[in-house]
């Protein structure tokens, strides 16, 4: 076995945009488990849009990343050596300490996941907290219901993508979706969206209204800034936002201009809540059932943009900013 | 009895801030009920932020108010001819034919209400819908618990000054108003509020971290932009905010530069609510039961600036928006 191990760590924090200098590809020895701990090689890592906010050096609800240490973030892999009962070589595992080909960590924070059952992908994809969250955003954020119009920007996304497709499952009457190019566009018609624009093309109320011309009433965010805006411009009475991002905004120095319509809020009695899907822990078990039985019938259809090598990470994660990714992105190690 | 009545039309719709202009003292033969209605003399009406956004010709949830046609609101009088069972002339009523001295209405349009329970005006304010207003907004909208830190803004206002003291009745561990005047702040004060500044000295944002250092759960917003920023900053995680009016813009002919955070409602988890009364007409009796309790008991006091006669009720009105009142403004006709 390889004595050396390498982690990406955070160079300097971008102002920003972030750049590849933001990060270094750094080599240390192989960690060695202690009592209680496993030594796991990563097989993949996610990547993901809420780790923009971690580079910067603000309060948050979790905890910004360090300068000089390396970045964390969903990862799989195989353990190669086990400290702990309960946990032993081979098994594979779904942690928190990606952005590392070697990780070791306390047998408690890792959850032995089954590759007969789902392919080691959709433990960071579908079948974890990526789907969680556009199940939970819908179905408890939400409280979407049968036969409602439901708009989701960034839908070629990860969370999108699967947050659209869950919706025509629930029920829902109608659902839109907005990307950023032609190709994501028709690969939102391919899933089962009812209707599809590329918000580069004209502006997003205009589409949006084309698109629904009786309003909606869900709009799961992914974007915030104009995407919002139009949302709450084309609700009907009542209507939710499940606001699960504002990638518009994570790189920008400016504050944003939009939503300057809040006041539409009363008269149609809108609700907009931001969440987080740590918070939606109760849903769980019913969000597992029914993603599984959805993937093994082939009604969801999960998306993965693969990228090779852990050098390559910051690319993939400069990429997913500039969305270049098809669902989920992931670094294969 | 008179033969003429007066009313007052909406003579021309205004752009931003609406003047004297936009407004005609119509006198017109004194109507005559018909079969199952009532003719009231007016004796007190209420002037409301809502109406603003009536003058305007825009699809809302209530419709615009007619040109040449008068307007219309809270009102209560004095029942002089009726053609409908169940009400006689010298009955008191409350109905929503404000704006005009005589009024002839369904009597199903109107209800009876008891001068020896409450005075007159009681019934278009704290016992009226704008104290339900107040009340929904806290309860079920906002949802605050006992021992949360609640903000007010516009907190010397009809709607304000009481969702302020009801704050505090229902166990609110702490108060905190805003208002436009070093005399409106006095008045929070005394009404209990346990903190209270002046927006038109600072920043909001800042007085309201100094006012609130630990932060606000629940807002109560009948300002918006900048409040409503100021809001979202100093939310602890879960925070909620009942929008209830966005009076900063209703004259505006530019769309608000703030709130410009919203990014902040998905890391703290908060939600924004627009709400209108009438949706809330479940909480009707456990609201009467309570106010009526707190009336008697001296627990709330429910403020009221009157201005005398029909013919200055449009004044009346545009020194509301400019915040010329304290507490609830009402034209005693």
């Amino acid at each position: 076995m390889t004595t050396t191990a390498r982690e990406i760590h955070l160079a300097s924090r971008p102002d920003g945009w972030p750049t590849p200098d933001n990060f270094r590809l750094v080599e240390v020895p192989v960690p060695t488990p202690g009592p209680g701990q496993i030594l796991v090689r990563n097989t993949v890592m996610s990547v993901d849009p809420y780790m923009r906010g971690r580079m910067n050096d603000v309060k948050s609800y979790v905890a910004p990343f360090r300068l000089d240490a390396p970045l964390d973030g969903g990862a799989v892999g195989e353990v190669v050596a086990s400290e702990a009962d309960g946990v032993k070589p081979g098994d594979l595992v779904l942690h928190g300490l990606g952005w590392r080909d070697y990780a070791v960590l306390d047998a408690t924070a890792a959850r032995v996941v089954d590759p007969a059952q789902a392919p080691a992908t959709a433990y960071l994809g579908a079948l974890g907290l990526t789907g969680q969250t556009a199940y939970a955003g819908l179905v408890d954020v939400a409280g979407m219901k049968p036969g409602e119009t439901v708009f989701v920007s960034a839908a070629a996304g990860a969370v999108g993508s699967l947050a659209g497709q869950i919706a025509k499952l629930k029920g829902a009457g109608r659902v839109i979706g907005s990307a950023g190019s032609a190709a994501k566009v028709d690969r939102l018609r391919a899933l089962g969206f009812d209707a599809a624009f590329n918000y580069k093309d004209r502006p997003v109320g205009e589409a949006l209204k084309e698109a629904a011309p009786d309003g909606i009433d869900v709009y799961f965010d992914n974007v915030g800034g104009d995407h919002l805006e139009a949302a709450i411009s084309s609700m009907r009475p009542h209507g939710r936002a499940a606001i699960c991002g504002m990638i518009a905004q994570y790189n920008s120095t400016e504050p944003p201009a939009a939503p300057r319509n809040l006041a539409l809020l009363i008269g149609k009695r809108l609700t907009l809540r931001g969440f987080l899907v740590g918070d939606h822990a109760g849903i769980r078990d019913q969000f597992v059932a029914d993603m599984s039985g959805w993937l093994r019938s082939g009604e969801i259809q999960s998306d993965e943009t693969v990228v090779d090598g852990l050098e390559n990470a910051p690319g993939a994660f400069l990429g997913l900013l500039r969305g270049e990714n098809l669902g989920k992105m992931l670094v294969r190690i």
